[in-house]
């Protein structure tokens, strides 16, 4: 247990210093003091290695120092890393993280968002598809890859690059006629852009397209179908696929090896997410990968950011390819060779 | 928004049922009230949908209806599956989560004791190889895989059981010689008994075992050399592998490829743990799939129960067989084949 009585307080802070307790709270809670007695505070702070106690400032402050994150769960690897490195981005603010896996109660939502209002939490991180919630304007909300209205920021990575990325991948390693495979969400939200981006690609470097587009609620088996109807004596007509996810990825690379398409020797593939299994080994295929930590801290630093006079409505930001085993870089004519 | 003006209040409830508000109010803090007197209340509240503002009655029971989880990270797979079903039991109970990956921030974990001891949160469910935790006695904690002292109940699988019924499936499923491989802290754990329970197994069964068992610290590589070792003309002297986890068992099955060793044709291979790619579709290997979300319930049912005279110190959960195409069922001699 901490020794209490060991600990420096303020009062300790003020005397070190030479200033008033006043001056030392004001320093603390970021108010402006003239340049000499700040240096004098911060000087005394780190000699006696004051910590500021959180808690008191936040009844001060009328904070918290608490962000409610909801996300659908975190057993799916993409939701979980985009929390891990959201819990990390909050630790370093000396943030607690109030986590809620929305898809477990789905009423849930729009109490931690009353709670936002309520300044019982400091703000909310969200990625929702919860078609019914309500944010009013100027709730402490900061979304991920959906936008929920004016005045919510919505953090994404650069989904229409990641999709005109992945067509370009596919051209540079030879591929000439594609194909994009895309179930999710029927909600307007960033990653449909991954369609758009990936058709741009395509034109832009002469690619034969072709896409199949599915809800949510159809069945997987309509890929396996649409697959199948592109086999003709035993070749399937596409060189290349883009899923639009890594777990989309991975159901069709098995397809693929049941109906005997060799990947990436007859069929390249190309997923987004950038997914390692077991969170930190190989990548599950090749794939375009998301900036989660860049993603988390854009979404940290916008809602306990306090002086922006307008949040930004959307940002994107920029991904990257990673190979992973389901393309050919070996048959490329690029001499850019990335592991 | 919630339109508070149409939310019934105890009041109505009191109203509506015919008694006093008080009477209400004990009620639904579970306090001893007449039986007739109970049922019209719990009448009352049905008919009107009251719901219980769980904040105000934390303020009333000196209760915060939060509860700490520390746990290392959540994008290893495991760890992540473990917070997703706490926090599903949490929200059950009305609770919510603060998610705390202490990897991230090691410092962070006495703080969040301090929390606990001072009722900012109602308890912490932690899964920690923190040496340097203290935990006072009766302190609201339970603890995963790790006792951390009397009076702090300790959840974790059947470790013990489990090691056993890995040694018994390889033998159910025609092994004679293997192997046992451990990485992981050197610190007490309940982990550790995996071992015990596969020694167990193989004295039972008549298998000859070895057993290779590396720190933390130890690099992956001694375990090929390990393997390496035991191959004579091409053929390892092992037919079946148990692994301590599901990740080394990962790791491992690709050393034995690297090894030109057939898995599961020349030497069979079962991890521990459960982990299913992306969360919910194909098990990694064959395994031992620990009970997480019994495990939750049980940490959460054991941290919140306040009437109980005896916490119980140790409860150990039972673990199953799971088949992920590593083991070769089909050559088994017993009836009994699992998917």
């Amino acid at each position: 247990m901490k020794k209490e009585s060991s600990t420096p307080t303020m009062k300790d802070v003020a005397r070190e210093a030479g200033v008033a307790l006043g001056t030392v709270s004001k320093v603390v809670n970021g108010l402006p003091v003239g340049d000499s007695y700040k240096t004098r505070v911060e000087d005394a702070i780190q000699k006696l290695n004051y910590q500021v106690n959180s808690y008191a400032q936040g009844l001060k402050a009328n904070k918290t120092y608490t962000v409610a994150v909801l996300i659908p769960n975190i057993v799916d690897p993409f939701f979980s890393a985009l929390a891990y490195h959201i819990n990390t981005a909050l630790l370093k603010q000396k943030y607690r993280m109030l986590l809620c896996c929305t898809g477990s109660d789905s009423t849930q939502e729009q109490e931690y968002i009353t709670m936002a209002q309520q300044n019982k939490v400091d703000g909310i991180i969200g990625l929702t598809y919860n078609p019914k919630l309500v944010i009013e304007e100027n709730t402490p909300f900061v979304t991920i890859d959906r936008s929920m209205g004016a005045g919510i920021p919505c953090v994404a990575s650069d989904n229409f690059a990641g999709g005109q990325l992945a067509a370009e991948k596919l051209a540079d390693f030879g591929c000439k006629n594609v194909a994009f495979l895309r179930i999710g969400s029927s909600l307007s939200n960033e990653p449909n852009k991954r369609k758009a981006g990936f058709e741009n690609g395509c034109l832009s470097r002469g690619l034969h397209y072709e896409m199949k587009i599915l809800d949510d609620s159809a069945p997987y088996e309509e890929f396996e179908k649409f697959l199948s109807e592109h086999i003709h004596n035993g070749k399937l007509s596409f060189d290349g696929i883009f899923c639009v996810t890594d777990r989309l990825a991975y159901s069709v690379i098995q397809t693929l090896q049941r109906l005997r398409q060799r990947v990436p020797e007859d069929v390249q593939v190309i997923g987004y997410d950038g997914i390692r299994l077991f969170g930190n080994m190989d990548y599950i295929c090749s794939t375009i990968v998301q900036p989660l930590p860049e993603i988390a801290e854009m979404c940290v630093e916008l809602l306990l950011r306090e002086n922006m006079k307008t949040k930004p409505p959307l940002i994107c930001l920029p991904v990257t390819y990673a190979y992973g085993g389901t393309t050919s870089e070996n048959i490329s004519n690029s001499d850019e060779i990335q592991q």
